[in-house]
């Protein structure tokens, strides 16, 4: 099987459900829609719910049965995007290697695409086809818990705040901001496939350390490489002055600590009794590609 | 019955709910708490959530076991209040007579306090110790839709596009902004009382008659009354050159149109076999005290 042929696959079938889920339509506010197309279908990797959907294919549920679920996932990372690069938080122009939102758009429009794309999650969650209403309201609550004030924007306030000024908050930060939403998307995959609460636990911490690892690989690409490949501007944490693993770790410490996180939640998927080939490689992949 | 008394406690009620619900914290990240109560309980007249409660209760459900979903309604309300007046959207330095948030706090906690907000209270509802699955799912598909695309942020969008530029339009705008979250408000009453889907659809649209209502004597006030009353500056819709009721339709046109939606909605009550005089009695008082 080609293990990188399937991701790629799936990667177009999100990018295609999502763009289903929200049509242009010729209502006056359409603008709102455009707003949301632009950010959510502007490529990347799709990694929240790709882990999703092949966590629930582990399991043995049809990505035809995981992926509207799996957008919503998609949907929230965007937003918490679209906020971050806003003039009152990180004012970043770029994203992506595109303007960001809101040069593209008023920035007004910019704040409400992200609220409609947080809300619509919800909906889209509320009206997933494959899931019955139990698992809905569990997913509900993971993706609400995640991305709340103790999960993605607990992060984002210490982040912005400046608050990461050792290793233990840096972590702290990381974990919430990136961390959270990647261990709810091997969640996501857990409750669809119905996964048992052990399962499901070793996913999520699955989940979490390679979001740290991910998260930690960000800060390792901000220093070294250029706007062409990473879509923004060089060391833009240095020249904001943000605390990053390498600032505080070193270059090589660094990328020794995402590995060594990388295979610590490698090797837990071993003790499960499915074919976690899948998320094995994609998560070589990211790691090895990258640092 | 003293009904202004009852109103009263209920908003009582709702206040320190609220409250509980999101308790100070000696997390890194707390200031996000601090800014969501800052706003959150500010005062106001706890509309969307009294609408609720007094829904409910009109159907047999006391206010203990309606008051938490209710606050969800307050929350998407204030998340909205909050980004509105952010620099990038309506740029209002003043909300209920205090500094907006912005202003009492960085405006990247204040985008972040209204994300924190509009996705708490989906947490809340997937919590709700007294409503059944099959209710909270439909609550929550109910809040989603009437804050979402086609919702309240449709109305936002329109508002902040200067696309109501005649009546016709005015009228989109307006009952997306506020007339969909107080006919959601009604509707949390029935689907918590567990009305007919007949009754439910009338509640529905007394929601938004009256809603349509409290907008064009919000567009009244604005000329009429003073900061102190208002809490905000005067005429802020004249001088940013908003298109309002007021200036399409003119004073006293706009007074006897915001009284025949009242009445009209009045009208629909008296059809339903239960006890109405409490949301007439609110319904009235918040018109006449005003106009």
């Amino acid at each position: 099987m080609d293990y990188q042929e399937h991701f790629k696959q799936i990667a177009k079938f999100i990018e295609k459900t999502c763009s289903e889920l929200i049509p242009l339509t010729d209502k006056p506010y359409n603008e709102i829609f455009l707003a949301a197309r632009y950010s959510l279908l502007a490529g990347g990797k799709r990694l929240r719910p790709l882990l999703a959907i092949l966590t629930a294919e582990m399991l043995g549920i049809h990505p035809d049965q995981s992926v509207a679920s799996s957008c919503a996932l998609e949907m929230i990372h965007t937003y918490s995007l679209i906020h971050d690069d806003l003039p009152g938080m990180d004012n970043d122009d770029f994203r992506r290697g595109k303007p960001s939102l809101h040069k593209a758009f008023p920035e007004g429009i910019a704040v409400l695409a992200g609220d409609y794309l947080l809300t619509y999650a919800f909906e889209v969650l509320v009206n997933a086809k494959h899931q019955n209403a139990d698992q809905k309201l569990v997913l509900i609550s993971v993706l609400a818990k995640s991305s709340g004030g103790d999960g993605m924007i607990a992060g984002q306030v210490m982040d912005i705040m400046a608050l990461s000024v050792d290793l233990t908050s840096l972590q702290q930060t990381h974990l919430n901001k990136t961390g959270m939403l990647i261990a709810a998307s091997m969640e996501f995959g857990a409750i669809i496939g119905k996964a048992t609460t052990e399962q499901r636990n070793l996913l999520r911490q699955f989940g979490l350390d390679i979001g740290l690892a991910f998260q930690i690989i960000d800060d390792i690409l901000d220093v070294t490489q250029s706007k062409e490949k990473h879509g923004r501007e060089v060391a833009s944490d240095l020249i904001n002055g943000k605390t990053t693993y390498v600032s505080l770790m070193g270059l090589e410490e660094s990328k020794n600590f995402a590995k060594s996180l990388t295979n610590k939640a490698l090797e837990s998927l071993k003790t499960l009794p499915f074919d976690t080939k899948p998320l094995k490689i994609l998560t070589d992949s990211l790691v090895n590609r990258q640092i």
